[in-house]
């Protein structure tokens, strides 16, 4: 049985919410993966967030950075790398995903 | 900056919590892909937590199931499924993890 008993988790947080039945865990963890590597000082947690109905969803903090439904794709790593370190790194280069 | 301001999450919940400079996210992002694929109905989520000092430990809820310190190992999978089957799904049968 799933809930919010309030257990807290640790931010900036990242969430990935992924689709279990159109088999997006690999997705979704190689996802949390480059984050987690990329902003490894900056992030408090990357949580895999199992989910159905065709889901794909990258929130931060609660503020939703990328959805499948929304955008009819998946996210573009370097796009989605420099919409968190706007938020969380504001001052850094991202290299090569710094370029459109 | 990181802390605990009362993001919630969704339960049941487990951390990995891993040290970075150990290189250990590619182990922390395998024992979460297990655990989700084994739980995939019974997790609210798995976070990956970046830590420091040779930490490698498994929380479910709060509880820790492993900790490398205190056991001097990495958890091994098998035995680590058991111990979260016993707590989110004690009437589930584990096949080839449910031999000693």
């Amino acid at each position: 049985m799933r809930d919010n008993r309030g257990v807290t988790a640790t931010t900036p947080r990242i969430e990935i919410e992924y689709c279990t039945r159109c088999r997006w865990l690999l997705r979704a963890a190689w996802t949390a993966q480059e984050l987690l590597t990329t902003f490894e000082g900056e992030l408090g947690e990357v949580a895999l967030v199992p989910g159905t109905g065709g889901v794909f969803e990258v929130r931060l903090d609660g503020e939703t950075l990328w959805s499948r439904t929304e955008r009819a794709a998946f996210p573009e790593l370097a796009e989605l790398k420099r919409a968190v370190r706007d938020r969380v790194a504001p001052d850094r280069g991202l290299g090569h995903s710094e370029r459109r």
